[in-house]
């Protein structure tokens, strides 16, 4: 998994648990895509400290999800649920006279609804 | 929501969180259901230690579930994830000539693999 997009995820479930700080700095870079040294300049530190209050929080979130793995967990549901919705497009084409698709399009939105919450 | 149950669901998400002594104290009350006493003779502390001890984990476990509303997401996934199950067998009833059960036990066992692992 490319680098940005692991932290991006780390951010979505542990950002909370940052401080305002660490979390407005890291959300520059993982979520604004802003480079160090704007970000450096933005809050009036050094590009080294905005490289070291990166890596700190990196470590912090990690250490998060190798306690509660929900990232992991999170991403092997929505696996699940993608080939739940796969599997209601292949029912919905072999159910010639439309007798069920009220179910299968009720199953869709909620693996749907569940994608989205997670 | 009974006040046990909310403890084991906050235990079950956070509770890797909390310090190895925390853990052990809050685990036999909320899991293994033994008494304030019993706890208190057992770890050679006092029964308003063990009261205290309590205290502070579930509102160090709230705190986590009101930044990260784990417990909330779950529950309301878990919930769709039933009306799920309802539907493959609502339409496992009505598909007359079975054609299609394969697919309704497919997303069912996708269903159950997914409660079981949030």
């Amino acid at each position: 998994m490319e680098k940005i997009v692991r932290q991006s995820m780390l951010y979505d479930f542990y950002g909370e648990l940052l401080t305002e700080h660490q979390k407005s700095i890291y959300e520059d870079v993982v979520v604004n895509d802003l480079s160090y040294s704007e970000i450096a300049r933005l809050n009036g530190i050094s590009r080294q400290g905005v490289y070291d209050m990166v890596k700190r929080c990196d470590k912090i979130l990690e250490d998060y999800e190798e306690k509660l793995h929900l990232v992991h967990k999170f991403l092997s549901a929505k696996d699940k649920l993608k080939e739940i919705t796969k599997l209601t497009a292949v029912m919905k084409a072999e159910n010639h006279d439309g007798s069920l698709n009220p179910y299968i399009d009720e199953i869709l939105l909620k693996s749907e609804e569940i994608f989205k919450e997670l």
